[in-house]
């Protein structure tokens, strides 16, 4: 038995902070390039970017985010090597629908008390996405915070620095009435609608075997979000238009995709024109959620659109391959927002 | 009387979002320089950095930090115009002690329902902080995580990233014995130690005055963490050359100054060289917590060191004027990490 210092006994434990720094040393380490200039536990991270000297008009592209409540999803199943994932191809994405490639990523993890070996794995799982998308795991930080945190909770939240040339920059203001919207396929409800998902089926055994799903009600809320780097990567490579993207994140099918419209046009989708997963009919069942406000809060199975003149589309459809894109509907002038129209 | 949808009835408000956005938005474009190619509400914020391509190695400096428990004293107080400085400076200082200035910060707030009011509140001193750094507020994220979060508190976490040129990094490698250690003012705890202050001081009303404080403990409690980025600033202007710098954080005057040691080579402090803010006496007195303890969680008065070689001590006190800076102690060979001498 030790004897506990007069901070352990409030609630922070310096050393448990140390040791789960040192428990994620060497996966770190391996999302690092020759930019990086500094090893953990630095004050702040150090990337070289003379590459940015070659670019004509450099310009940086930054995002904070966190998973939301699929915290609570991780900690029920008390499984944390997911959703190291999802933070990082969350926020990949979201600067990926500017144009921009992933630099670097810094995480921050808190909890009402660290648990060394839980943020390792968590932190594990991010320095694997981020080796995955090509992006050094800069920073980071663990913090302990009794009191703020329920007991057995976490907060999980990244921010992400890529980089772009100002005249590469993708933000719809070429979109025009007539274009095509391609929808690339989520996993799932990536990291948004949570707190909706888990009332809706909280009378539901998550564990067991779901015949509609292939799978549990807990693995199928887990899957991670994915990253679309590399389906954007390859369009781009082919030469495609793209003239706007949208990342369907908190908001869901109607308030994201309007982020990049130009005055005076919208965009009218096609139910019927993806397929929708299997997961989202049963929170709208069992949640009793009419249609409207589940196109609200969720990606409904679309966690990416694509905006392409009409002639680009079919082309995108082969570069991709067959259920890795859909056409679901097209920009239509006078249009507000985004309707959608039924089979 | 408006009918709920069902998401909110979950416990989280998309429109409440929509509101805190509108409410911040004016400040948080108060920090906008020319750089900043995008507004709020962009998935992710642009930020042109052709500066950089007059730079012979540019470097990136980035950090992720939270303020710890420092968002409970300011919950029990209700007051919310503060630890956005808190937040902010830091960051700043984190990435300042490797010789960097900001370019741009990020925040992320969250709590178990949002509040649009306190949200712009906290929101609009980050937004201040930023400008008196001169940094563009480039993005942020508020989430509303019912069941993570205790009711009423929150959590705020910043990133800031900033820049160097690479000859210019400051990291210690050039410290020798002999050379002087000076220290700058702390407000006060700045953003660590807070679990254990507010345990020490918990049967103490924070709201009456205290005679040895000049003011209430809630009051001293809340001071602002200090930016150093001025005083380090007159420093380089003035020619002192600045072999390391220690921003004292988590871990207090232990753990962070050893970050930056060589080899064989560690820091004497002299007690009594400085004044220790009474609010560090009283939270000693009243938790009864070893000496050894309080220079291990706490900054004791010092917020910044700066080591200098010995000839040029003198000329940086006349730089920063009286009680900007004390002369604290000295690097030493042989000695391990940071020892202390009574007076």
């Amino acid at each position: 038995m030790t004897a506990k210092s007069a901070y352990a006994q409030a609630g922070v434990d310096i050393a448990a902070g140390t040791r789960a720094t040192q428990l994620m040393r060497a996966a770190v380490q391996a999302t690092y390039g020759p930019e990086v200039l500094s090893g953990v536990g630095s004050f702040g991270g150090l990337f070289e970017v003379s590459a940015l000297k070659m670019m004509q008009q450099p310009v940086l592209v930054a995002s904070t985010d966190g998973v939301g409540t699929k915290t609570k999803v991780a900690a029920a199943l008390n499984r944390w090597d997911t959703i190291g994932h999802d933070i990082v191809n969350h926020c990949v994405n979201d600067i990926l629908v500017q144009g921009a490639r992933p630099l670097f990523f810094l995480d921050y993890v808190a909890s009402s008390q660290l648990d060394p070996e839980q943020i390792a794995t968590i932190v594990g799982g991010i320095a694997l996405a981020c080796s995955a998308v090509g992006c050094a795991l800069l920073g980071g930080e663990t913090a302990e915070m009794p009191g703020v945190y329920t007991p057995g909770e976490i907060d999980l939240v990244g921010t992400v620095v890529g980089m772009v040339e100002r005249e590469q920059i993708i933000d719809g203001r070429h979109i025009q009435p007539g274009d095509v919207i391609l929808g690339l396929p989520s996993n799932g409800l990536h990291t948004n609608g949570y707190t909706l998902a888990r009332q809706a089926l909280a009378e539901l055994d998550w564990q067991a075997h779901q015949e509609t799903l292939g799978r549990s009600i807990g693995d199928a809320l887990l899957i991670p979000h994915r990253s679309y780097l590399d389906d954007v990567q390859k369009l781009h490579n082919a030469g495609i238009n793209i003239r706007g993207l949208a990342h369907i994140t908190g908001g869901g099918l109607i308030d994201n995709p309007p982020r990049i419209f130009p005055e005076g046009v919208g965009a009218v989708l096609q139910w019927g024109s993806w397929p929708v997963p299997p997961i989202f009919k049963l929170i709208q069942e069992h949640g009793r959620i009419p249609q409207a406000e589940m196109s609200h809060v969720f990606n409904m199975g679309l966690g990416l659109l694509v905006i392409v003149p009409a002639p680009d589309a079919a082309k995108a459809q082969t570069v991709l391959g067959p259920q890795q894109v859909y056409s679901v509907g097209q920009m239509v002038a006078g249009v507000e927002g985004v309707e959608f129209r039924n089979p």
